[in-house]
């Protein structure tokens, strides 16, 4: 079986006809290259969905009822990112297969690449929103070419740069924000405000690397950037997604054991919550 | 004896005729649903009280010589509620025979509930201002009907819920809304206007939960809601109480330690300090 | 349904026919009276079975195949104590209709009591086995007679206090230990001879505390006790048990979030493992 | 007022004509090495108390009605040692003029010298038995000449080096294995065989590094050193000093923070049970 | 040789003729009061610049290439103050002689009066820039005159007081807050208009106490204060003084190990990088 | 430059004509599957070695003036595991042919496989003698054959299965035990007779996995295992070794970040320590 079973994520329903987005852990951190320990995002993060209500006052939606389900984690060797990465894409090609959207929870970044890869096989035109404290557009990191520090340059390789948007982001080195701004993306406006012209129409994928946030508020990551979103602006952002056709998206880069007071964990989960919110119907 | 000594909270004077506040805690945590470990707050509070200065610059109020009193812990069987909560109704009553202003240290939210009751004895128009990022008014939570997650609904039970007033509510479920919504007292506004109209020179007690605050501030809590108050503007709140008639006060959830850098209970703390600042004169 | 999904131990089958020890959690700690967070044992202990062989070379056996499921957790009202007691006593009694050996995970001690309810009505001639560090004898402690320190003399109020014998206990009060040695089954002499002449072919019950270790060796635990077992010891008493009828058991008070090296659950998760190859077959 | 007043150690009566023993915090750790902090050192111990009984089956002796007092902590200024070190002097005296045994919980092992200076006014012919996994008798440290590795060569400054014996001994450098050697008292026999003998009916003063236990079993402390006693092994040697006429003793180098598991605390508080019960009646 | 080895700050270049900045680490922290550990601050702050990009987006700047270095630990005796402070005024002096600007990593706070005195040697018309949630304005603290409580008083012995200018102050008693008051110069007003002014081309001293920042921000502190500045508010009033005659600066008062989420060492080295770029040129 | 700089362990020489035996870094955890961190092994092991003395009272040595130098950490790309074996490799290459001892400070147990291929080359009648809890002798894990639970299958496919000797081994799968009784050596008998015997005057590498030690003595390790050795055990075992032929050692898999207490780091430095006294003169 291609996925081993969990605790499900609050209020998932057993998989059937009506699910339109499938949830699905990607344990994989083998490329971390500061704080490992990513690999165990998916199991915090179901376990910190626990505390919260299923019900989201903001914006009045309820969880429960909701047509997602939990599909488990995809079973990574985490020694051979070759096969690690082909797996999750298969995961995805699996979900897509269904006519469901693939919803992903890291580990770490590069799990983004297959995730893209399976994702624009079904959506060509696709555009990709990254909130994310660095770039990620490193041609090569410590002689690497598929890691985390590459992993949105590989995106390029596959999709037109000019596709992508960041929120965010606020480290990288030269090489990265030359890259970024020859492709007129680097950033999206601090206020928001012609995201949805940008997006029109287009099928969007959406990433969130949890180090987006100030290390003040999501200290389990596994390279805190200080300078970052609080948890209101980031959840402010997403919000103003509501009613934008996503496609596919994931929550990375969550580091659960370096903080011992567990918040991140719950705030990526809250964040998935909202995620969720936006893409399933009742 | 009802009281179990203590180190005392910074700068707290033996009981006597003068004494305006009665400082106790309430150790007891036996109905918390995600983290325990509340009942630790008092010894952890007055502990980190030691770290402040009894001098406030924003006021230019000092703790030293003020009128108030640490009476230490009461007695608490933390597996019988009953009687936990029978106690603290009882220590509650005799601070408020001697004419004190009780103002008790969680312990979890439920200790709210004996508390009010002693007061509303004497005090029948009492107002109460809620921080807290939950509402607390399920009728029932896990078929218990009366713990954390229902304990502001009981309190309903014997006072008009138009008397109560929130700050920082951001977590709930569709029932606790629209139960608060009938009564119209959801959230106080932001920018505070008004606070002072609706009290009136009505008896206040204030309770504050530590989950008002954002998690960043104060990760070491029960049941940490994301999205939540800075420090600055819950003082911000505080302040514009001073001058209003208080009649009795807690903090309540710091469970210390979920938060090994423990600054959440030096943010409790100070949060203490301010309190006794606005009730006590000099 | 009765049981919450979660993460299954490890090498766990899906029930069914030939199922013959059903694993279920028991997440309730609400009379802990000085570290609580024995709740979250059951996850604890299912996630660090993850980094355990299904192999055990000591004894040539194998989980992997063996005849145990994993029901998940008992639902749990926190603060509802009789209510949680009577849950789990069901679960253990519908363990027992399928003609299964429930084996619990704690969740603190007094889920013990419930469990030998309900293992006596099938199995009236029970003898129990109690590893703890602490004799829980007393008639009532803080004004509550069922508490964790009270469990082991509620057990006696329901079978014969000669039928039970303790390994590693070194704590308690004079009561206590009076009452023990009345019924002459203080300690299991250090060298563990006797044992079987002890059970006989009686159906053994067996509870082991967590604390009955060092703390050195389980340091995440509500009552940690110097001068305990080594790890070593305590598998060797179990492994004495080999061939025993034993007819259910539970390991409680791993208290996960006071170790943050997380020793604690791996040990008690191979606890578990070797309780396991002892009353399962291939 | 010398003592700041603090909650009181497990069982401890108010200050009175029949106080034997009298316990005093000395929260000073201003010459720490390596890893500070063994200022939280008393009331980390008191606060740990509270999850002991007072009854110790192993001796059969119970704590309640014991006849000692805690006097709470000497005031100290962290940054200035002469007079730390002249505070405790003038504590430990003011016990002694009591005809009490003074009972110092630490802070560092320099606090054992103003406590001994003071101590042998009264019995110039005391032995001092040193629990403890490091000699420190260096002359001098980091150039300085009076800190907590120099503290027992100090000692030795005011009485004869061969009325101090050891136990646990196993680092220093050359300079101080030479010191001890000459004066033929390195470390006690392994089987405890002869403490007696040695000691004879002269005035014992014991002082317990919380060291000489191995990091296994006490990691919350300044300097771990590997390879050093179990719990069991500690409590067996001074168990064998039941009887003998100890006239002072300190329970040192406790440092809180760096063990987040508290079993530390749990350990040092027994260890004070444990001497306690040595040097008082009921 | 007065410094120990260490690993090399990012980026750092080895000393040599073209030597701008000459980095070196203070590890002292003697006379904290409250929670010690800023002994182990640089190499804490060192570790943590590894995580960091070279690369300054904000400012364009790259500290690769940069004219700095970083010439390891001052060593330091932990019990002997005087010797301490003159070790790291020795340090300063050579630094200063070889025409380069001493940048120290804390260390306590105490360190900056040395440095300040050796600063003042060369620079006599020197004003001060304080980063500080204190004042550190006492005359004495618990008796002692020279600690972290007192430096900024002591500081005001050597220089006139009307040149230092503070930034974050929001603690202290009244004796302080008077003495600040009276030499006009408190506290930066919030948006920092008139700095420059304020310093005109006279030669700017620098020191950023950890506490300045929220404790959100910067939990690992010896002397958390709730109510601080975040730290994009930090970055920026540093990065306003781009441009300015820096002449000396210093980051005290990180103490990681009361962090385990380690973001304060991070925060502290992204701090040392921003200083950098403002003190070097390429 | 191959090696970066790095603080060095304690009382290591500058590189040098008379050095003997040369410590590297070896930061690499790439295949870890279930707690990562142990790329930071070698920072924590050099840090950790400051808290010990050079001198060893067991044997009566003195680190200070021995012929060994710390080379610092091989560069190593966290994500291209060819690449970092390689580099290791060669980094020991380098080490031989200045004709020194390699001694690696690891990083995962996967290391040790490019150090025994370049040992080889030099010593082809190598005998190796490993300390593990593990076999590692799988052929694939998890679908990779190259994992640090496949090092040791690895390592048999270049040299003789029955030239290996473990100590402490007790967990594995069915195959790896049959693969290691085919070959006669599983582990060496309790009381280390035959030892000498074993390795007569045959060239020894030695790997010491951290987790040859029960928990309690060493958590802060990838995969623990209860169980075993206690430190004092280990330290005689290795001691037994004095005036062997050793030609290169490891110490891996401590994993300092799940360990606060820090101890595991101090134990792997003073394994380190004792390594260094057998494989060094004076």
């Amino acid at each position: 079986m291609i996925f081993l079973k969990t605790t499900p994520f609050l209020a998932a329903k057993d998989p059937g006809p009506s699910t339109r987005v499938a949830l699905f852990g990607c344990p994989y951190d083998g490329t971390s290259s500061y704080r490992p320990g990513a690999r165990f995002g998916p199991s915090a993060i179901r376990e910190a969905s626990q505390v919260l209500e299923s019900y989201d006052p903001r914006t009045g939606s309820d969880l429960e009822g909701r047509d997602f389900c939990d599909l488990g984690d995809v079973e990574i060797s985490p020694g051979d990112k070759a096969d690690a990465l082909s797996r999750i894409r298969e995961a995805a090609r699996k979900v897509l297969d269904m006519r469901q959207i693939p919803a992903a929870l890291g580990g770490e970044h590069l799990i983004t690449l297959p995730l893209v890869e399976a994702v624009l096989e079904n959506y060509p035109d696709l555009v990709l929103l990254q909130f994310d404290a660095h770039l990620d557009l490193r041609n090569k990191y410590l002689g690497d070419a598929l890691c985390h520090a590459t992993v949105m340059r590989r995106v390029c390789d596959i999709m037109n740069p000019t596709r992508i948007l960041r929120v965010g982001a606020r480290s990288g080195i030269l090489e990265e924000y030359e890259f970024a701004r020859r492709y007129g993306t680097l950033n999206m406006t601090t206020d928001g405000s012609g995201l949805r012209d940008w997006i029109r129409d287009r099928p969007l994928y959406i990433t969130v690397d949890m180090d987006v946030l100030d290390p003040a508020f999501c200290p389990g990551t596994g390279t805190p950037e200080p300078g970052g979103l609080t948890y209101c602006e980031l959840e402010t952002r997403l919000s103003q997604l509501q009613g934008v056709r996503v496609v596919g998206w994931d929550v990375v880069e969550l580091a659960p054991h370096w903080d011992p007071s567990n918040i991140s964990s719950i705030v990526a989960a809250k964040i998935v919550r909202t995620l969720l919110a936006i893409t399933t119907v009742c």
